[in-house]
């Protein structure tokens, strides 16, 4: 059986065809076998190549269904990815269903996490589908992923031919945030976000989410005010750059972080530099858990992680089930106003007392 | 070959065998062929079951190592276990391994995670090792596991035979938390836990924190105060059980919650009620990102999950190596005190204002 849902890869017979050896010797070179000949050695990895033959895979036709479901996704410090697994794993309770995540690795040069190793590893391991978190993997390798295993991407913003997306609606979202900001005042808005690796191009959710924040600010007449701080990943790489913000002289009266866990560290830092809401409101994106506990009372947009998970695992048992017209799932955000937001305190009102 | 990393398993002779059937059927029942009676199936997957086969174990001791190491976590949503996952993923940078993580179900009669299906999940995905956090998994069966995988057991506080453990000193850690509330003089400690499920037995780390507890109170005189409060294992369960507690007539003036998540939600309770940390005092256990946030400022013990997670992988690693003797690895607590615990506020001394 060389076809499962109705998409196909190599067998040991086209390597052996295509080759031209027995598929005994294929066998042979993909075991490590002792007493094959590095010329065939090579002339069998060459078709493997070529063909993009999986053994695993498949194995996987023999054997029918693993029953497991893989993800990957960037890192597991950030709550958002968490709802994003919680969502996943409610949508399995009760089916026979076993979810494995992958974390991708970091990536050396930049801040970037790209993925490619830890979505390998999984369509190595038998899943029966894939959904990843992988806003940086190159569209045409993902297409050639989907063509052997069915995959559901989140958060990505391309017009995929075989794989299913699930999306918050990013330039909504933003400019929920936008709106938000200029209802109480401000003007001197900063954006909090992560290094050009990840804004790369227009189709991430940061480079979406700074977008809008740089065309609002233009609109409403604040170009001058346009500020972009580019930090690392973690709260603690917020807190550092928010805080070296805030001690320039002319700090911005709000700060727009492009994540939740980048607000927290701006919130560590306007907390450590003892000054309030009232004088540097902060808005995040996601509503993670803890972003309604008294104590962070954060503004967010809620972007329904856990609906987006379960909808993602929802997708992707469809397609394992046949379907292969790619469909996309777009999550509507929506604002969620806390005690981290404030009206701006204009001077010139001070001054007047 | 039936031995990797001197670990024996059977092997589809060792079936044959014992079924007293050729190699090639046992082969056709595995595959699910054709042309397999029924007798044949059921006296092969009897023999299969007896002498506990896995074919996919098989494979890999054929294939060799498949440089996949298996994590077995109960929940996303604990931060602790996050932090546990960032020290496992630092251990394995730079090497050829790859992380696979399977969370637990959730137990259907109890709040109580098991693990059994995610770790037979991991070790029918051919994973190179196991690192499991499940401390209620019996101990026979993990034995048994540990025959066919090498696997490192997270906060289990047994005396495996053929399995490798990482904990913390959950009873220094304990002693550290109730030291302090008595030196702040606080007398009415309640403590704040997991339901009965997890407190079973008495080598679970919350059953450990439990017993600590409780013998310290009789031990100091306050054994009349002694009070337990059950609860599930996220913020909002806590919250919803300290805030009942927090509106008895003798609460209490400290609260020691078994894990930080659920001190954030003490934490949470304690603000929405409008109280203070001189009213009331909590503190947690684990020292997640969080906990030293100004905004949250939570005094707690911090047993290292990072360094845990990363000793864990060391170990794996060792064993799939070929160490076959269990080693154990002891973290040793520190307190970290913060704004969350404060003196206590007697009563004698408020009546003579």
């Amino acid at each position: 059986m060389s076809n499962v849902t109705g998409r196909k890869f190599a067998t040991i017979e086209d390597v052996a065809r295509h080759a031209g050896v027995s598929r005994a010797a294929v066998s042979k070179v993909i075991r490590g076998a002792y007493g094959v000949s590095d010329t065939m050695r090579e002339r069998v990895n060459s078709s493997i190549a070529e063909l993009n033959y999986r053994p695993r895979v498949a194995a996987r036709a023999m054997r029918g269904s693993s029953f497991t479901l893989g993800i990957e996704i960037p890192e597991f410090g950030n709550p958002f990815f968490i709802r994003i697994l919680k969502g996943a794993t409610e949508a399995i309770a009760g089916t026979d269903y076993q979810l494995i995540i992958a974390p991708a690795d970091a990536g050396i040069e930049t801040d970037a996490v790209e993925g490619y190793r830890a979505l390998e590893a999984l369509a190595d391991r038998q899943v029966d589908g894939i959904v990843a978190v992988s806003p940086l993997v190159q569209a045409d390798w993902l297409a050639r992923l989907a063509e052997r295993t069915p995959v559901v991407m989140l958060g990505r913003h391309d017009d995929a031919s075989n794989y299913d997306r699930v999306v918050g609606d990013d330039a909504v979202g933003a400019a929920l945030v936008m709106d938000h900001l200029f209802s109480l005042g401000h003007e001197r808005i900063a954006h909090v976000t992560r290094s050009e690796a990840v804004t790369f191009g227009n189709s991430t959710p940061h480079a979406i989410r700074l977008g809008v924040y740089e065309r609002m600010m233009r609109a409403a007449g604040h170009g001058s005010h346009v500020e972009v701080v580019r930090t690392g990943p973690t709260e603690r790489h917020s807190f550092e750059a928010t805080r070296a913000l805030l001690q320039t002289p002319n700090r911005p009266t709000a700060i727009f972080a492009a994540h939740d866990e980048l607000a927290l560290g701006a919130l560590r830092a306007v907390g450590a530099l003892g000054l309030t809401a009232a004088e540097v409101s902060v808005i995040g994106y996601d509503d993670i858990d803890l972003a309604d506990h008294p104590a962070i009372s954060l503004t967010t947009v809620d972007q329904a992680g856990v609906e987006m998970g379960r909808q993602a695992v929802r997708l992707l048992i469809e397609q394992i089930a046949g379907r292969s017209e790619p469909v996309e799932y777009v999550s509507t955000p929506t604002l969620k106003v806390r005690g981290s937001t404030a009206p701006v305190r204009r001077r010139s009102l001070l001054r007047r007392r």
